[in-house]
């Protein structure tokens, strides 16, 4: 049903090192970094390390470990950030909303009264990404 | 963070069969079932058997077993309702978009062009609902 993985893809370029990114942590099967456009204070993505396109062909074990990531950053990006809630996001294909085709979830806080921002808006300051990313991870350390 | 988890809320009462639903699938875990207000065809639900407000307390377990589901509903779904896409979102306490506070991932196939419906929209008719609920139940079975 889907395309075959694209191992040129940015993300795939980012795990390889090719491509910087404000990681906030990794482990075997997952890896959590700064969305360089974010929808709002501390939007975060989280990716498996085994290629796959997405949620179709993703292999359930790596799914698994991605969402224990999801997990973890989100409730320590609530922390870092004084958030209220939390919306978790997946797009699959070009329809379902997918740009970049590697899986990857967005963990976005939630602020009382805030929308989040649309998508693909304009990319967030170096500085400010590096920031946050500390931010997060200073609340997982804690956690 | 999170406050505690109400065993009233409404998914809690389909899980017990105190109210009908219009169910996909289940598992010792997991249960899919159609969203009675959805924002495409074939919008579905999938949550955990057990007992979790949302993302934020979910026992890792659980959660990896309704993301097995929501890959399986996914795929299904989007092969009974011919489509190109499809969407995961999972919401966080009222500022995160949540409305029932049991955990559950929406599952929304997606088509080119069509933008997904407003959330908490009309509600579908019960003989459409048991109709798409078992045009995925067909896909899952020949998968």
């Amino acid at each position: 049903m889907t395309a075959a993985y694209d191992p040129n893809n940015i993300f795939a370029k980012i795990l390889r090192g090719e491509i910087p990114s404000h990681k906030i942590c990794e482990d075997d099967e997952s890896f959590a970094f700064m969305d360089i456009m974010p929808r709002g204070p501390g939007h975060s993505l989280v990716i498996p390390k085994k290629p796959a396109r997405n949620i179709l062909d993703v292999d359930p074990t790596s799914l698994a470990a991605v969402m224990r990531t999801v997990q973890k950053v989100g409730r320590a990006a609530m922390k870092a950030f004084d958030a209220q809630g939390l919306t978790v996001q997946q797009f699959n294909e070009v329809e379902g909303g997918q740009v970049v085709f590697h899986l990857h979830f967005h963990v976005m806080p939630r602020f009382a009264g805030i929308a989040l921002k649309p998508p693909a808006g304009p990319m967030e300051s170096p500085e400010v990404l590096a920031e946050n990313a500390a931010r997060i991870k200073a609340a997982l350390e804690k956690s």
